[in-house]
């Protein structure tokens, strides 16, 4: 899944980072949008990087262990609700990609389609997982855009993130179980008990990419999946919130490298996500206090990208103005 | 010049706020994005929010204590061709208000015509300061605008806001002293010496619109007057960085709810800016190291506020969605 990733244009970022230096404001003084700019040129492969068509992948599926065990604060018939919603532009994701000039397209990988109790079995079959993958990178395939958001929807699945990053990144395990859409008390125990028993369940697995099978989701995969094709595509990736970045762990700790395409738009309430955040390296563009999901606080962060790309491509140097 | 100022309208905010809690996803995941609506919502006095004409007005002026002393890294020259580099939308903050789709008017409030060496007199005479504050009053009066980003350029101009920050909010003064567009360490002392010999010179006016006359400038000074003429249209404003905030200080020192329809859009690198924002109570939208001024902070702000506005706005309630 992880061979042969290509890597970043260096002389493209090289190229912008020399011309930041020489626009028409006083060095340095970007800052980091600078260092988004030369990120956007190395995989756009120029150094006059530009964000057009941004476009927005939202995955949706069930869980099992949600239709099961009372995790969320919502019975699982509301992902297939939300689903409508994306479908028809209602939702909050939409609102927000019509600012930001994207397109959003909802995939449903598995609603009414309930993943294996992660509890008690893997939540998808190699086969499942297989077809997931497929449809995911094909999906990603069909794209016509320049930067990536991916997003999710699946009534109960922070406890697929919860028991992939306390799987993969250790740690006491309740820590990384926190109260997704809203849950009480009662189900917030219930919420750890479930993680920490499939946490048990795979103790004996090492591959990452086996763990995100067992106890991830049709979501995550899909998650996981598009954000490789991305990458074989050189198209950068802006991730979201606690369920994308659990999604996509397994693939940088699969292979080192995996994860240089993409930047973290926002850093979500769920307080995993900081966690895991400190654990990749990666800075969040955005802290607002948010914990939606499908790609909101993602898709928050798309006009800071094009904003830096802008600033470098559409903005002279002190000698092209002056001279 | 602060009498008599409207308020928000609370019943608008109101209706937001109970709306936020009924909208198409978990109550309260979208935080701080919802009180951003509310506060919109506030000012613009409907419960249907949203900001489709942003609109910024950039001051530039110059500084007499720049062109006596260096206490900048450019020349002052400089502030001329910046501003031509505004009018031409070839700026960083052009680049910047291309992608929010707002539109920029850079006002010159006194290029080539430099302030009072603050060292040793006002800044500007009480007919400048009035002049000056007629003019930016005059600009927000014609603007067909639902959001305002208040900017400014003038080389040298982070020493009065220093000064500003320094006579009005007190404390150690060099503290309020930064490297603004990157002077060395020579200039750095010229220039905490220079913001001490104007604090110390007017050590016993009290009054914080005199204070502004005295050490602020031409720019600060419009900024602070555009901001007042902004809250009689109970039009929101986005605030930029150090010099921006320390501007409208005053305001609030002569009126507790002089800021209340004022946001924050970035906390800038200049040191001195976090200091007064926690002096301010308020938080900025962004925290990206940016140190450019020009409204380019608050600009990139703006999308976030379109998108919070957009998210009460064009998504329906649960009611309204399976109702």
């Amino acid at each position: 899944m992880l061979q042969g990733l290509p890597a970043a244009d260096a002389v493209a970022a090289a190229a912008v980072h020399e011309r930041a230096a020489q626009v028409l404001r006083p060095s340095g003084a970007l800052a980091w949008l600078d260092e988004l700019a030369e990120w956007v040129a190395g995989w756009h492969r120029t150094d006059r990087p530009k964000v057009e068509r941004p476009a927005a992948l939202i995955f949706a599926g069930d869980h099992g262990v949600a239709a099961a065990e009372a995790v969320s604060a919502y019975p699982t018939t509301v992902t297939a609700a939300m689903f409508e919603a994306y479908r028809q532009g209602r939702s909050t994701i939409s609102a927000f990609a019509r600012q930001a000039g994207a397109s959003v397209d909802a995939v449903d990988v598995g609603i009414g389609r309930p993943t294996g109790d992660i509890r008690f079995e893997a939540a998808l079959t190699p086969e499942r997982f297989e077809e997931i993958v497929e449809l995911a990178v094909a999906k990603v395939g069909r794209l016509d855009a320049d930067l990536l958001v991916l997003g999710e929807m699946g009534i109960g699945n922070t406890t697929p993130a919860a028991a992939l990053s306390a799987a993969l990144a250790g740690g006491e395990t309740a820590a990384w179980v926190g109260r997704g859409t809203g849950v009480d008390d009662a189900g917030l125990a219930r919420k750890r008990a479930a993680v920490q028993q499939a946490v048990r369940r795979i103790a004996g697995i090492t591959d990452p990419i086996e763990v995100l099978r067992e106890v991830g989701g049709a979501e995550l995969t899909a998650v996981a999946a598009a954000t490789v094709a991305a990458r074989r595509r050189s198209l950068p990736v802006v991730l979201d919130g606690y369920v994308v970045t659990s999604s996509v762990l397994p693939l940088v700790m699969a292979e080192r490298t995996a994860l240089d395409h993409c930047i973290v738009g926002h850093c979500s309430a769920e307080p995993g996500h900081r966690r895991l955040l400190d654990r990749l390296g990666k800075r969040p563009l955005l802290d607002l206090d948010m914990r939606l999901g499908e790609g909101s606080g993602a898709m928050a962060a798309v006009p800071l990208v094009a904003m830096a790309c802008a600033g470098i491509s559409e903005v002279p140097t002190f000698a092209e103005w002056f001279g």
